[in-house]
């Protein structure tokens, strides 16, 4: 067992021995729920988004800058790299926990999802924890209240002080970056909802261009999934067969999507800003390529739509 | 506060754990002062470059080797991030303190200028810091004597056995390092020179090509410098208007200036190598992008130059 | 002294301490030697294949994932650095013991070749280390038996229990991961071979793209040489003059191979699957630059293959 949550503390006291360079804080809501603003009243940053992303994916990656792809975009890029592609990705760094409770909305994601075990995935994958310290990441402009934790720590079946969360929103620094990191997991999530089985998945490396940060969080919502959707790379070390790979691999990236060559905010805008009801299927990377373990060949599908990039990013 | 010495002391006593494998010695002077040869008469090389420019941003900012863009140079660039840019780069890092005492010279940077403050930069940003330690980097080819440690001491306030200097020749491959380091800091330090608010900056993020380690240090002087102007790229996070970037913008990068399209070795001579008489506004990298985290909004100025680069390091 | 053996022994308890995410597993032979299999019966992945290389090098180096030329293929890239290039690349990583015994067959590697110092090699560069635990790499498709454990301690004159070995085969994820970080390596060896004084050799850098994993060993073989052939670049840092540079130059890249053009797999069945009775020549990165620390000059060698690449991975 990988211990998702343990693995986060460890994570969890790094930055809190950091937290005046990474300019992160924490406070304790009143039922002791610890609460780490990552870009809400703090400023957060470049390294504090690195570390937001590690928590996503409970430590289970490298998570770094890259010079980016110049005919992409300007300046850095992400970079990731997993050899726990389905604990890292879909047991943790997927934010697969729509939270929505007392007005308050937030994209839940980290290795709390595997202790709530809210979401069907995780019956799906095989996947469970029990914990006695819970680890998750919000992806929202405000602090989850106390009776917002409380409901949380209750999904959980624990107590509200066994629970810290990273909460950034989507257009500050950290909120950009743990979004853009998430390379490997919108590729592993498209061939879950493909059926595919994850478990031939053994190891993913992604990169993709850190857009610029948005004023609001709607259009951070639009430039980071655009970094994804039209900029973003992954490759799948898998094993098995390569007649499903092919069979598959068209469907894979985000071109294979109706909604595909359009900045995401205006297919967001459609869907009435509703993140869930969106077709699962176009989230993926531009570019997705498969090496299989088993028969040394390879696939790619995809291509990068750098005139999206140019009309989301606005440069 | 940051307690910028602090931190260089941690990276101090890494260095001297690992002082074999990074080519680097230690010796004291008469009164104590502590010098590390980083490439005088000990060979550093590419990994003591990489703490020695982390040493002179006072261990705030992430310092790497990457693969270089292919169209500028051959070989790896230095990548440089910071969430302190100010801090880091102005207080600390920017080689502002003309050290000019005995027939000694050098340009000296690191943390010690915090504490000796003899440069007007610090009453302009408002830093200021005591310590019971202090670390400087001096780019020399020689080793400062035990009276000039001393005038150093003096300049802070302090006794000379509490002070502990990193030394390394532009020509050495540290030293070549540690100014190729300096894209975030370059591009700063024109906004400061332009009057801009520094506070505004919160984040910075750079890359620059590194250079062939020039044979002497004149000749360094222009590499390193060539790859900054010619071929430096900072990407800035900043608060505020985009008025002000709109118009101080095309001022920022390098080919905002009279000399600019030139190598630095020739207009170095021109001002007859007295590197403070130089027009301040030529320093800057290439191209420099802003990201407005206000509005959102991107500025990007600038362009390389590679026919300079190949001219200056002669591939 | 360096202690390359020392330094492979912290690594390797790091190693142990992450068993279970770098999915490697250890186990002890009847005599005592403990062997890890990197990627034999477990999965291993590319963080363990970024260890197997720096277990190659006993420490002496940075090596990391980044994003590839992807002129030259899709995918990450394997990059290294190192200021003990002779040490790190020649006295550790050369896969340069062919073992050869009881029908086990392995090309070994890692510091416990300066142990044993069954190649004329160790005499030819200078280097002998004596240890009190020796720490080997074997790229193998198979674990050694005890029987071969015990010829190995024999040769380095001490009891099997007293040494580590580290198992994985060309077509694993790690194995690939390994040989691609040899730029530097084969750059240094191609040197050594035209009898280039290799002390003149001061710090290394290089970078090649990480090819597919292969189905099978062989395959992995003729792979894994074709990126560092037709794929690889490596800067050398150098001191001395600069004719023999310019004169041994031109056939230090593998184009100066009467064998260059051709995917690897293709020469090494010429050669009846013979490793070590292919001309020695042949292997060398694509590109090859000198930087003279002395002149200041640089000499740049070679060019890339990117239709071989192709052609082998399969893309």
């Amino acid at each position: 067992m990988l211990k998702l949550n343990n693995r986060a503390a460890t994570l969890c006291d790094e930055i809190a021995r950091n937290a005046d360079t990474l300019r992160v804080a924490s406070q304790w809501t009143d039922s002791g729920t610890e609460l780490w603003d990552f870009g809400i009243d703090t400023a957060g940053g470049l390294e504090a988004g690195q570390y937001l992303a590690r928590i996503c994916m409970a430590g289970l990656g490298q998570v770094g800058l890259v010079p980016g792809n110049e005919k992409l975009w300007h300046g850095p890029a992400i970079q990731v790299a997993t050899d726990q592609p389905v604990a890292a990705c879909m047991a943790s760094q997927y934010a697969g926990w729509e939270i929505n409770h007392n007005g308050f909305f937030a994209m839940g994601s980290g290795p709390i999802r595997a202790v709530a075990e809210v979401e069907p995935l995780f019956e799906e994958i095989g996947y469970h924890e029990s914990a006695n310290r819970c680890f998750g990441v919000l992806e929202s402009g405000k602090l989850p209240t106390d009776a917002v934790c409380r409901y949380l720590a209750e999904q959980c079946g624990m107590a509200p002080d066994r629970i810290t969360l990273f909460i950034a929103p989507t257009s500050s620094q950290a909120g950009n970056v743990q979004v853009v990191a998430r390379s490997v997991e919108t590729a592993l999530h498209k061939l879950h909802e493909l059926e595919f089985d994850l478990s031939r998945i053994e190891s993913g490396w992604g990169v993709a261009p850190l857009p610029p940060v948005a004023a609001d969080d709607l259009a951070g919502i639009g430039r980071t999934n655009d970094a994804i959707l039209y900029g973003g790379e992954a490759v799948l070390y898998v094993r098995g067969d390569d007649a499903s790979l092919k069979r598959l691999g068209p469907k894979i990236p985000s071109s294979s999507s109706a909604d595909y060559g359009r900045p995401f905010a205006d297919i967001f805008a459609e869907y009435k800003h509703d993140f869930y009801s969106i077709d699962r299927g176009l989230f993926s990377t531009a570019v997705v390529t498969f090496v299989n373990l088993d028969t040394g060949n390879t696939h790619h599908f995809g291509s990068f739509l750098p005139e999206v990039l140019q009309k989301s990013f606005g440069g």
